[in-house]
């Protein structure tokens, strides 16, 4: 094994350097572990870009390794942390972001995804602290990681193509978004706004439910992305930029309009989130995942929530039980997942990665992956 | 008996008549009722002045005897209406303002409320339905209503003064808002902003289902209504035009904020609802109940309710438990409730009630009733 | 149209009689449907046999025609009714066996098929009320049937085999135990106990909801069944007279067992409600859908329940939503139900129809319809 | 400090003896506790008796010291420790009986009260793991306790007497049962059997829902819990033994029956939950509670539960948030929580505590506690 392990490490806005880091010592509780692929998630992208709220958030974060779609082997193991996690050196596992403490509310109460845990300062997640932050290994845009003893860690088989893990995350978030929070299943009418991975994840997750009539929206320049919902299962497909979407889905469901629309645009507009409120039947449910600069949206009135008894549910990552789904529909092969693999890069490349999935470079790529081993 | 009913009737904005309508006729299936009080409505206001989203909707409406809060004795019953609504003649009883259909989707459901029942072109429901709908005699602030074969009716107690009864609208609402839609029960931090007569109810509501905190916020001009909360049971009062909402939430609630915020506050501003969102702590619930002359909410961020896992829910009127639940708290004696009747006319005055609902009269006005046996 | 139907009569324990009824006068509010087909529940079997808890009860319903699983046409329209159920005279529809009355705290709640409306003492829903109740048509296995004014009419596409479309009420049970009481969804591990119509119909609704498992198990007898249960998607059978079935459900779900158990075996074995306390995993819930002859399970001890946290819910019927569903899936024509059709008889053949449900006659028969129209 | 701590050790059924452990060295992670006061859980009488299922999972435990609702001072802390439970030495705390080990798939979901861990084959909780297990102080009847670095900790009041705070189990257990098992509410009808600590605990709960009726049911020797039953808030009680309790809530009810059955009797008969089945009412709920030495129930009829579409929940333990909301109740002082207080004993005499609780020596005895400092 090396005594060093590459990192793409983000330095500054747009500028990411490879840097070698020693790796770390570890003891019985924590680990070591080789990446085999990392996803770059749209909620990346802004890190990358600079175009972040707080300019003082980042400031506190950089220099980072980013990267929390991981893939990789177990290289070392502490003997309570294979206790733990229930594995040995050497198997295939896939790791969540998420560090938590195990002791707060929110972990007590089966929401560890929304632990606000901190060390030192720094918040600790996977793909987002700090290099400050000892042992430094803290992103899968990297050789290897380091393992802390509160990894949530989810064994996964080895007969599957490595770039194709890391939509885990995506695939999760959908069953969470559409079935936990959305509450859509057999002959549900469902609208998801954003066919990107995001939004094609929640196609294969409406689909899995048992949804009669998936509509996703897209824009002129999504054609690709489009056809490929409707090969998932997308029952129809709106183009919003030259069709009318309230009218096609009127349509489409015959006046009685969606149980569940779901925002997985980004950008600044939040023209979507405000189109969801009238996409949205009687007692339907709007779920908002899409993030868009923190502006406001127009036109929101309560009137309207109130005459057709609408919810609204901001949502922020992924149930347990929506991961372990989500591992099994990949490993089972039933959806043709290597579609929306486009791209994938070597360590060295982790940048053009990141420009790809801000469609700087080809409008077309879908979920793209860091390889470290990548030759 | 009468063969004429008096009643208060809408003919323009702000010009209320008092008109005679023959008694009609009524056969097996349907009935007459005698009203003994009926409450005003904060939702009837903008119906008297004229301040409505849609000219031709009042329009078609005009004129209208209003209404719905209703609570008389039955006077001549029909013999299928007396087996489908285990009621005798002479039997005191509350109905609700919807007359539903019973065959549509939402009927079926058990959203009666949200039943969309016309009849030739005339929604139909009580204090809503034109005089030119035969047979006239639709709403409460009349001597007499006619009953429909489809009006929901339930027997209270004789032992009751009348007008306290048509308070079960506003109690029934603050059940249904804060338990049923907003979750709320033992140890629940609530926040209602408004304490009119549906804020002063939910009050009621949050200390019946156990809550530990119960924070109710209003104007300078509220101080009564304020005082009022408090003794039915508010934990504390904050003046949102002294204080700082956010800040007076954060200390009482120890940084934790609420699990649940219901705006029943009613006007052109929506900072109640903005505010909302940042009153709310983490998974928390906000309830939209309040009428806002369909203005839209400024600084509606979609990443504020994503962070917090927010939930939003417009509401609609109230469910059947609720309503039985808030008799039997009237019927109790429980709560000083003749402390919110603070207004009782005869039917000639149904004009000068409007207005002290309308607050143009009375800061001090909470529950207002004409009582048309009233000398 | 003729002026008389015939009907098959069910007079006595396994006596049944082709009697004629004269068509009943319809007006505004009421109408008639000509039958065309209608299937046998496994639920009249008792009726047929006469293996009924109460003697009496089965006195106060002879005679009786019996069949609520119905497909017809509307033959003469009451003007109200058409609006009302929105068809028009031609129309191909279905409906519902209860007859609500649309004003009792079950139906205002939506729980309609829990209405429990009698007419002059007698219990009125169809394929249950006998025929001395005025106008005697109230049965399924008939030519024409009464349509009461309260009937819940669903709207069926002309493009279908008449055969299949009595299967939505199987269907429709499935999607209600297996989603809406049971809970289950994707990557749900399901077992149901027992391939009849009911089970088989179970596997379709837990398929649709994305169920990683779905365990059947029947007896040796039940061999095509169960054959049939994996055409269909159960990814798994069992025999239980063979096999452990427990270790069985304990090896497939890698010791996990099930997030729920269905029963819906039925006759005096409780044996399955016994087994499903051990086949349910901690957290799991079992659907009680099977009819035993009110015999009492064995052995059902409490502290089993506790320390798996279990729920047993008991069923009865299914929602509107899922009657819905189920039309829908039979239009798709996505499930081979024709395998499902066993057997197709003419009314004069009613009562072989009853035998060959009570599997009297030919183990593999699965749904079974009488088609007056049958040559 | 003391070096040693002497503890009440279970050496074997009915034998008590007190014996002196050194006080186990901590570091950063772990800490020591000195006990205020242990209360004796109606579950532990088995234990003591010996009257358990298996008599081999007896042996394994013995020797133990037993004792779960355990109050305290921090004596001693870790410097993580103290970071993770927000405490200072000195502080007052209360700790949960489960040490959950964080990582397995209940502790994720938020069910750390199901957690299985095991440490070297022991189950691992605290008033249930022997001394054989290292560092020996596992449980609350003793001077001192080990705290490990999983334990779950709540700061508390110091203004409260020590004797009341164990109540925070049978309250929590109460509002855990009531309304997140059970979903009473607002206007509930609730029957409880069984008046011993953990029915009159229900009874609060039920109380701050806002049911409506709370019965209590029990036998003749249980005249003195009745009485209390009253004074916390029942609305009836019903003698079992003497009256007919199925008559009586019918009565009660005006023929709707229970919302909610609570089973929380004790020992080998079973009736109370073959009562159970006749007690709810349709679409009632029934959580079972009470142990009942492994015995079967009779009479357990598939049909009643399908008929009234009833739901049974076998349940175990209490949520994190009814445990805060107890912890508030009892510091709130608002129920005369001292009433059940009836028995305190210092530490010598356990024994005599546990046949207090067993009932052998005072029918009237309720909540009993050990007071290690009492002189």
């Amino acid at each position: 094994m090396a005594s060093k392990a590459k990192a793409a490490v983000l330095v500054a806005p747009r500028q990411i350097e490879i840097e070698e880091f020693p790796l770390p010592e570890t003891g019985e509780d924590d680990s070591l572990m080789r990446v085999e692929a990392c996803g770059v998630c749209a909620s990346d992208v802004p890190l990358f870009t600079g175009k972040v709220k707080s300019e003082g958030h980042l400031q506190m974060l950089l220099p980072v390794i980013l990267g929390h779609e991981i893939v990789g082997r177990v290289e070392r193991l502490g003997k309570k942390a294979a206790e733990r996690w229930g594995v040995k050196e050497g198997d295939r596992i896939i790791i969540e972001r998420w560090i938590p403490c195990g002791h707060c509310d929110r972990c007590y109460a089966g929401d560890y995804r929304l632990c606000v845990r901190k060390i030192d300062g720094y918040p600790l997640y996977y793909g987002g602290s700090s290099t400050k932050l000892t042992p430094s290994l803290w992103g899968g845009f990297a050789e290897y990681m380091y393992l802390h003893p509160d990894t949530v860690v989810y064994k996964v088989s080895d007969d599957v193509s490595a770039e194709l893990l890391p939509q885990f995350t995506p695939i999760a978030n959908g069953i969470s978004w559409v079935t936990v929070n959305g509450g859509a299943g057999i002959d549900s009418r469902i609208v998801i706004q954003g066919p990107g991975q995001e939004g094609l994840a929640a196609v294969i997750a409406a689909k899995e439910a048992g949804a009669r009539l998936i509509i996703v929206t897209g824009l002129s320049q999504d054609a690709h992305r489009l056809q490929i919902a409707q090969e998932l299962g997308a029952t129809h497909t709106v183009v919003a930029d030259q069709e009318d979407v309230v009218e096609r889905v009127k349509e489409i469901t015959e006046g009685q309009m969606a149980d569940l629309v779901l925002d997985v645009t980004s950008g600044a507009s939040t023209k979507p989130i405000e189109l969801a409120v009238d996409l949205a039947g009687q007692g339907g449910t709007i779920v908002l995942a899409g993030f868009h600069n923190n502006q406001p949206v127009a036109n929101f009135v309560a009137e309207k929530m109130m005459s057709k008894t609408l919810t609204i549910k901001g949502v922020w990552g992924r149930h347990r039980r929506s991961v372990k789904a989500a591992i099994r529909l990949i490993e089972s092969g039933k959806y043709p997942l290597h579609k929306l693999c486009t791209h994938a890069f070597p360590l060295e490349e982790t940048g053009q990665a990141f420009k790809v999935v801000a469609r700087e470079v080809d409008k077309d790529a879908l979920h793209v992956s860091v390889v470290p081993g990548h030759i």
